[in-house]
């Protein structure tokens, strides 16, 4: 087991009508927030109402930034920016997905930058000041809840790029699983495949002797696997969206990373893809970490095969390594692709040039080779992002 | 899955020399300190001094309590809070294991309060500041280290009680296996029974949907199970050292109980047997967790025969559950006889009066029934402690 840091300071509030602790919880932080969201699917389904009320009646002055869209862009963090210096906030709150959540840290920490929001993206420095930020989770997918991380997108540049700090932590995140139940089909697939991805990445590690890592990655792993068909054929089930709910947190709070060295290839590759075609960051995660998969495997056939028997229960017997490994990473593909199939998404027709190709592998390689499982370099990358199409 | 709210603070510094980062992370709160400690064992193990180097390198005043025995006593509580308003301590440091760190823990709460330290544990009074509390780990047992909860002995009264509070969260620890290499066999053995009755303690519960909180007891079950017979044969083992020590952390970190009514019988009723015979509280939970499954598994057989066959490997074919159940209670009874053994560790020779069984089940159950799997009154709390001995 490698040395680590932990600490994730993060209050959470899980279940049932949990958000009629939000004014309470803001109080102890500030008296006028700026409030974030994306569209009208909060007030479509009561989320909106809920959150104001609290707001009223705990005497919260609030400004509102709507708009949040997903692969988040860097222009709605400048105004969000403006609106709190205008209006004095104190608390920056997200109510919905990770690309609300990853919006509201970019601007709590740019408002105390003397700078432009992206250059917190570009200029490797540290970010020791934020405004505190809470967040009521509308799905279940990136972890942003409760974790330092938060990815932005600057489409002008078509970059998307990630700043993280200790700062970034949520002081509280609000989970009812409840509010899972009017998620979309798609949003609910790219949403669970993003969590399953989340947690491969830390799984796939080169490291030995760590069962407790591997134990907590095989039940995220099964449980998300064992709930996406549920909650598909059914939304309302809560049970399934609650294990679904509180997997996706743990899957990115840090717990998992503890003491191993985490891949986030695959992540890197997929960051490039959504930068320059706006897909959603789950679809892109499907479609690389197949092609990944593939084209590392052999590095460490054993721990590929401990994944397929362990999350996937495929017999050892008569087999060697390398076909149980095989059949753990194929049958990960076609399970992405029935959650696809079930929820109607239709398949992607991108029209990727080779130029495009090239492009994404420099930039996500631009700092050096990516990975860890395997170090992956501009020409491995090439090779991943072909297979991926 | 049940609501719940989860939070947990306590930054973790987990890995070979940590101490390392002592001086510098008690400087961000405190540069006059109350260093609080057992006997000689660290003394001669060498982590005093590293201690004690941190402290000058970093020009941190300290003011030293030695004395903490297993059981805590809360006479000593007394004379280190004498100590802190003495010199105005501004933090207290642990150095030890799980009563070292409870002393530190209600050394800090006390010394904000205004009464005598006892009286934190009789009246159900909120408390709502401590000083900060910081502890360098040296035995994979309590949890302490990353918990809120403390549990001191008023050797007069003959009572074992707790208190718990947000503000009793160490602000860091510090846990590096290697300081574990020295711990005696029978600390090994009883400390990693108080590891196991943690997570059986969570695990046994009524609630269902619950593949998390399953899988990862579960794990952290396996996982001590398997290292600590490694241990036993070499007490210098860095890995399986630092899997049981880190499985110690995350077994009473709150994670494990997330969703679910835990049960906590076997503790109460172990509590007090070490408040009369003051007997090492892993040798008091081995005794009375047995009595407690056999007295209480018809009410959920299906959950003891979960636990037979996912943590202990044990076969269904051709047994019905009750079979099984019993089949997993007695091979943990085995396994802590078994250590125990090995430890050369001598069998218990108390002399138990009936008077005794009696008084001990009336103050486990002095505020209302005990227990959540299944509720347990006094004349229960009788029977389950006449079976124990």
């Amino acid at each position: 087991m490698q040395n680590f840091v932990y600490a994730n300071p993060t209050k959470i509030f899980f279940g049932k009508d949990q958000v009629n602790n939000l004014g309470k919880e803001i109080k102890n932080f500030a008296s006028k927030i700026l409030l974030v969201y994306g569209g009208k699917s909060i007030k479509e389904n009561g989320v909106y109402d809920k959150v104001i009320s609290q707001l009223n009646n705990y005497k919260i002055e609030f400004h509102e930034l709507p708009g949040v869209v997903a692969n988040p862009r860097i222009s709605l963090v400048e105004k969000g920016v403006e609106i709190c210096r205008l209006h004095d906030a104190d608390l920056v709150l997200g109510v919905g997905g990770g690309s609300v959540i990853d919006t509201a840290k970019t601007i709590a920490a740019s408002v105390k930058f003397n700078g432009k929001p992206w250059e917190l993206f570009t200029k490797s420095m540290p970010i020791n000041e934020a405004l505190p930020i809470a967040a009521v989770l509308t799905t279940a997918a990136t972890g942003s809840e409760s974790n330092n991380c938060a990815v932005i997108t600057n489409w002008e540049r078509q970059e998307k790029r990630m700043i993280s700090s200790e700062v970034l932590y949520p002081k509280f995140s609000i989970l009812d699983p409840q509010i899972t139940y009017t998620m979309l089909p798609s949003q609910t697939v790219f949403g669970g495949i993003d969590i399953i991805v989340h947690i491969l990445e830390q799984y796939f590690h080169n490291d030995s002797f760590t069962p407790i890592q591997d134990g907590f990655c095989e039940t995220l792993l099964k449980t998300v696997i064992n709930n996406l068909p549920i909650v598909l054929k059914n939304g309302r089930n809560y049970n399934a969206r609650a294990n679904i709910m509180w997997a996706s947190t743990l899957a990115l709070n840090g717990i998992l990373s503890t003491g191993v060295l985490s891949d986030w290839a695959t992540h890197a590759i997929g960051q490039e893809i959504s930068a320059i075609y706006d897909i959603p960051h789950g679809e892109s995660l499907a479609m690389v970490w197949p092609s990944w998969a593939m084209y590392v495997y052999t590095n460490n056939c054993k721990r590929f095969k401990q994944y397929a028997v362990n999350v996937w229960d495929l017999s050892e017997s008569n087999k060697n390594d390398s076909d149980i490994a095989l059949e753990g990473i194929k049958i990960t593909k076609n399970f992405f692709d029935q959650l696809k199939a079930e929820a109607q998404i239709n398949p992607l027709q991108l029209k990727v040039k080779d130029e495009d190709i090239e492009l994404m592998a420099k930039k996500a390689t631009e700092n050096g080779p990516i990975g860890n499982f395997k170090k992956l370099y501009k020409e491995d990358v090439m090779t991943i992002l072909r297979r991926s199409f």
